[in-house]
């Protein structure tokens, strides 16, 4: 077993929960991805949200997953109320029947390179590469 | 298969890169992490990188992975870049040798729960709140 290793320079950042997915076929991504937002929108211990789906790795690398959903809390005790929330229970009961494998990794962050400061000058700049 | 679901309110983040990985025994941790700062210091391309060792989840869950990488590019051709660029290229041969296995999921973010902005106050507190 492997141990943990703390790096200089670096950032211990937050409690991430991170699930990854393969679900199973004529499943309705969108009453899924409701019903996630509904709950992550009810839970305030979740401090941000965000997910993908992977449309373009080799299946060789990939391996049948195909959605990253990654939760962030402020710290582990923030994570543990929400494994424990009504809310999320309810949710957990129902997204077991939809997915054909999973799996989740639990972890404290460490920010090795810290996204940069969002320049004040520049917004319009910033806008127009949004689309 | 699935398509691409756009829901209301959320909003496209950067484009991430994600390798969950379980590595071989014996394995030097502390080499390997330090080869990857390096390589994510030498590549502008790669704004942010974090990563973390689960230490709690029920094996059942976590099937044999134990560490998540997640890179976060600007954008998918910054992702392009970092993938043909040289010493990510001269990192991944090495890193290929210590794996026992792995998956790698690659997709534009979708930020269904942004991060509160940082308050300017209570700096010390926040201080106090690290160890």
């Amino acid at each position: 077993m492997g141990s943990t290793v703390e790096l200089e320079n670096n950032i211990m950042g937050e409690f991430k929960h991170l699930v990854i997915v393969k679900f199973k076929e004529n499943v309705l991504m969108e009453e899924i991805l409701k019903d996630m937002e509904k709950m992550v929108a009810e839970i305030d211990d979740i401090k941000s949200f965000e997910w993908g789906q992977d449309l373009e790795s080799l299946e060789m690398l990939r391996q049948g997953f195909t959605h990253a959903f990654l939760m962030t809390f402020k710290n582990k005790e923030d994570y543990s109320v929400f494994l424990g929330h009504p809310k999320h229970q309810e949710f957990s009961a129902t997204f077991s029947t939809v997915i054909e494998k999973i799996v989740l990794l639990d972890f404290p962050a460490t920010l090795v390179k810290p996204p940069p400061k969002a320049p004040a000058e520049e917004p319009s700049a910033a806008q127009n590469d949004q689309k």
